[in-house]
């Protein structure tokens, strides 16, 4: 995350890089290998802002206590990064070499097995009890069922604006929501402030999807790490264009060309033109702006000052990301 | 398992039928067809029988009580055979067609990622408590990790016996172990016998993977529905050629053959010719017959003797399989 955003929390984020390798360390050298790679990566390390930040909500607030859950989180959303890039066959990821472009298909799949039952393991270990341990296996498969429904309809251009709010919520804002609703649990804090938790996080989720969305569209290689366009020349339809395939003149156009499984760059520069000219992208930043409206409203009073407005800041750090 | 050899499980075995589809049963249809494929496609439910009939011997066998944990464990093998399906390829397994040739790979790798988690669901749902949750989480990561160690290794030859047996170990005798283990900590054994019921399925899933290897080299299209010599046509190197490469008189031309990332028919069958010519089988043979002798010898007076005599049967179950 930004500088100074998380003052709070920003021990907590340095002594999570420790133990993130420690966690990835292993008999077995190429695991200890594979995770060292995927943690000097980087990340935003969101998951566990979003739930070290609840954690800080409540009194006496232990680090160690605190940490093995955060790891967890963390290894959890690198174990499905790993996957989804063998899945989209991606060779690189925030300017390093992908697990699967350096070791293979084969070692990346296992690689993220194991690291999706380490983070079990380290719940486990921890006695963070079976309410916490639910959360995080729902979370799981939430996720999988999320990138599962994403992966059967490319090419389809079949999904419309309920069931893609429905897909994102399931791969992403329900992750963020369950960070910090966890947090909240672990701080032993009221039913009511770790339900506001949830809807916090689940806001700022949908946010953080709809503009990593906006942003594969309207980014360019400087900017997004990828030419803009990706998703569609996958197959992958998102709201900009679901909303172009509703409200286009040229509707007709566009879908033949984003259920093209042959797509050239040609061809997905005229759907982007295509998109662009109708109001998708502005239509897309109002859900945002919804979507970050409800996440500063949602926290109660009860919540220490200092977390909310930390929370008020990383909601207006995704809303200015460029696009 | 085999007829009449587990009558005291049979209606435990009859009832994880229905208890796995409910578990696989998702609002999202191809979760759903996925898992129902998996299912009917059969297996020996080896992993819940031996849980089981440790469970049965506790005091009030409760069935709804038993039942999640089994669940799990069947989830989770069922889980990593498809990742293994990814990961060799394959097209087929017991006669029915894979997940990856059906749905194809992206859908193959995240339905087995959603069945691990749903299996971590399941337990945390049922508050097996945090040892229970520990022992599945580790299995998950020694079996990743027994996985990954052979799949590195590929077209190496580089695997001695001693690496071998703690390869078979964590991908399949420790996986064996457990499911044990958890169903005398289900039954409220105590250390001891639990340890013994460990020992027990330790020693038969040591004897279950060393068959496995001997029947890929010994077998044929009708026994094992796949041609011989499967193992060491995808560089994988089991104990009878490891064997063979410290004893053949031919170890150097056998070492070009397994080593060969292009091998022909003509090659493979040359290469198990090599190691048919050396005592390389009968060495397996003798490291099978040594663990079931320890698995029948490892279960102490204080198991009912009707479940010892299951397991013993279980044991002599895998010593008779054709090879």
């Amino acid at each position: 995350m930004s500088s100074n955003m998380f003052d709070i929390i920003k021990a907590d984020l340095a002594d999570l890089e420790l133990a993130l390798q420690a966690a990835v360390k292993s008999p077995v050298d190429t695991i200890t290998e594979i995770g060292n790679h995927l943690i000097k990566s980087g990340g935003k390390r969101l998951r566990p802002a979003l739930y070290f930040l609840a954690a800080h909500c409540g009194q006496n607030y232990n680090r160690d206590r605190v940490m093995p859950l955060a790891v967890a989180l963390e290894l959890i959303h690198m174990a499905s990064l790993v996957h989804d890039d063998v899945l989209d066959s991606a060779t690189t990821r925030r300017g390093s070499e992908t697990a699967n472009a350096k070791w293979g298909n084969q070692l990346a799949i296992l690689a993220g097995d194991y690291l999706f039952a380490k983070a079990f393991a380290l719940v486990a270990e921890h006695n963070y009890g079976s309410r916490v341990e639910l959360q995080l296996s729902r979370l799981l498969t939430d996720l999988s069922a999320g990138e599962l429904i994403q992966n059967k309809e490319i090419y389809k251009a079949s999904c419309d604006t309920e069931e893609y709010f429905e897909r994102i919520a399931m791969k992403t804002a329900n992750f963020l929501a369950i960070s910090c609703q966890l947090g909240g649990d672990v701080a032993g804090l009221s039913e009511p402030e770790i339900q506001a938790l949830y809807d916090y996080g689940y806001s700022v989720g949908m946010a953080f999807q709809l503009t990593d969305d906006l942003l594969d569209l309207t980014g360019d290689t400087k900017t997004i790490g990828k030419p803009a366009g990706n998703d569609i020349l996958q197959g992958i339809i998102t709201l900009p264009a679901i909303r172009a395939l509703e409200v286009s003149p040229d509707r007709a156009e566009l879908l033949d060309i984003v259920t093209n499984r042959n797509m050239t760059a040609d061809m997905l520069g005229r759907a982007l033109d295509l998109v662009k000219a109708t109001d998708g992208i502005e239509f897309t930043k109002a859900k945002v702006d919804e979507y970050l409206t409800r996440a500063k409203e949602v926290l109660p009073a009860s919540i220490p000052s200092e977390i909310t407005s930390s929370y008020h800041m990383a909601a207006d750090f995704i809303g200015g990301r460029n696009f």
